[in-house]
């Protein structure tokens, strides 16, 4: 099975690891991986027999594969490739340059994997709608909750199901802040410069911070998992930055914690903070990410995990190969 | 695609009545279901072409399709049959009659679903290589956690990771007596009476709290997850029958409560009391389970579910028998 990877940032050197380290394991399943192309923003890394990964990640554009200004557009076609891996970061405002990669896939009968969040709040039904056309699989398991298996559960146990409504914590970073707060006293903006050192939130804090990442998640799950066609701009959002010590400290008075919590039903879209009971499965702390999905018949099943981190990400990602290669009935020739 | 059910109590009941209920949704998914037996201790509802599954819901042994005496022993193989649906009584002594009724479906080339402990504690590994001695499907997600989805996750989502650990509550009726006691600081009798009126708990309540439906439990997730072969006396179980309100309170004065946790990794497996953080994902109350899985490359993955229940226990055989509907690739012909 050939790959073509696209994006070489901390996710995308993470499942170049993994393939390489693992690839004995992988053989195991019967899965004989190539990647023939590993593309970053100025170049990439091509070799239409299989590119030797330990080298690239030690060598870096050092190495003979490097080719300089290579664009995936011009290569999904050209090399041997059964799936396209997309990783670039996440854009919002437009999805680029994630969509036009992923277009491009799909429209030359490729199946897809990302872990890329802008082409689906952007683009998500369109997408979907090329993906079944061509007969592809349009796999997204990783842009919500990292490892946190909610697609494929949603795809694999709960078919003959319906889900009644959706709420979680789908952001590690607002969910770190508001834990320091509550467990150690912490002031808000204390807590933030602590995400910021630990890595956590991003130099400008706003995207985690103002609910804009969950909610982009939650328009995912929206239409991923409740069959909708929603956008950003339907969800009504509240970023925790207004919550205070002393509004944390009156709650758990009262036995609750204050939680940022997006919630999702046939009416609504909402991410807000919300006072959840301390016995609550979407009490979990530090950067974990929680969804609670309620079903009419399997009742309420709820995910926790770490929501974000390169190596589960990556893993996702695999997930998703692996299924795909399944799915295919073992290997497909590129 | 043609049923055989054995087994017609709280969940056999549920089972039948959502393939009823939710006939026009499954035939959404084109699944066509047609269930031509029903078999109790006593007799058997038989139909070559398909059981009235409303009628039979509502008449019981009245209905003209009632067998008294008939055997699924003597049918499975004369029936159109694709799946055999066991869903007796667990018995851990010997697994039977569960294990007799698998072992001639398997023999007969059928696929089999089951919710019953019994045949998998006693037999497992014997069972999953005749299993694929004849090349059936041998799926048992409802006999663990109910609807939590821990085995169809390992199978299609952690294929290329690797399980290092197990840990979790899983049984829902000595969570509800520890969170009783805990929370509202009721005795260990009472808490129990209590669950024995509203139906957690049997009227010999052993089974339950003395953790021998926990270690059954662990037993199958050792030989499902982790490609063990482990039986009940592999199990070190300490039941929650010591407990007392004044360690409970001692606890949570160092910020811990006590549960009853199974766990389990390659040297260790045990059921026992434990003193767990507050902020632990397996603090979880009330009747629930919880399941957390500790892998090498999604991290640690937490599952929250109700752990009993006549209708998530059907939703999660029902979710097998799709799983191997689509393996087969759709209708297979009895």
């Amino acid at each position: 099975m050939n790959l073509i990877l696209i994006g070489f940032g901390n996710v995308g050197r993470a499942l170049t690891y993994i393939l390489w380290e693992k690839g004995d394991r992988l053989k195991g399943l019967k899965l004989n991986i190539n990647v023939t192309g590993i593309f970053k923003s100025d170049g990439g890394f091509i070799d239409h027999n299989g590119l030797k990964l330990g080298e690239i990640l030690e060598k870096g554009k050092q190495h003979q594969s490097w080719v300089p200004e290579a664009s995936p557009l011009s290569y999904i076609a050209e090399l041997p490739c059964d799936v396209v891996i997309e990783m670039t970061p996440t854009n919002v405002k437009n999805g680029e340059p994630g969509v036009s990669f992923i277009r491009k896939a799909l429209e030359e009968g490729k199946d897809v994997v990302t872990s890329n969040k802008g082409p689906l709040v952007v683009s998500m039904k369109e997408l979907l709608s090329l993906a079944d056309k061509k007969g592809c699989f349009f796999f997204y398991e990783a842009t919500v909750g990292a490892a946190i298996p909610i697609f494929t559960v949603a795809r694999e146990f709960l078919k003959h199901d319906r889900i009644l409504c959706i709420e979680g914590i789908l952001n590690g970073t607002t969910n770190y802040i508001l834990s320091r707060m509550s467990e150690d006293k912490v002031s808000f903006d204390d807590a933030l410069r602590e995400a910021q050192e630990m890595g956590y939130a991003e130099a400008d804090p706003t995207y985690d911070v103002e609910g804009i990442d969950a909610a982009c998640k939650l328009v995912i799950l929206a239409n991923g998992l409740m069959n909708m066609n929603k956008h950003l701009s339907d969800v009504e959002i509240e970023g925790i930055s207004r919550v205070t010590p002393e509004m944390i400290e009156l709650a758990e008075e009262e036995g609750y914690l204050v939680k940022h919590i997006a919630y999702l039903d046939e009416e609504k879209m909402e991410v807000a903070p919300r006072l959840v009971p301390k016995n609550s499965p979407l009490t979990v702390g530090g950067t974990f990410n929680v969804i609670t999905i309620n079903t009419e018949l399997s009742g309420s099943l709820t995910f926790i995990g770490k929501g974000a981190g390169p190596r589960e990400t990556a893993s996702a990602i695999l997930a998703d190969v692996i299924t795909i290669a399944n799915k295919r009935g073992g290997i497909k020739s590129g």
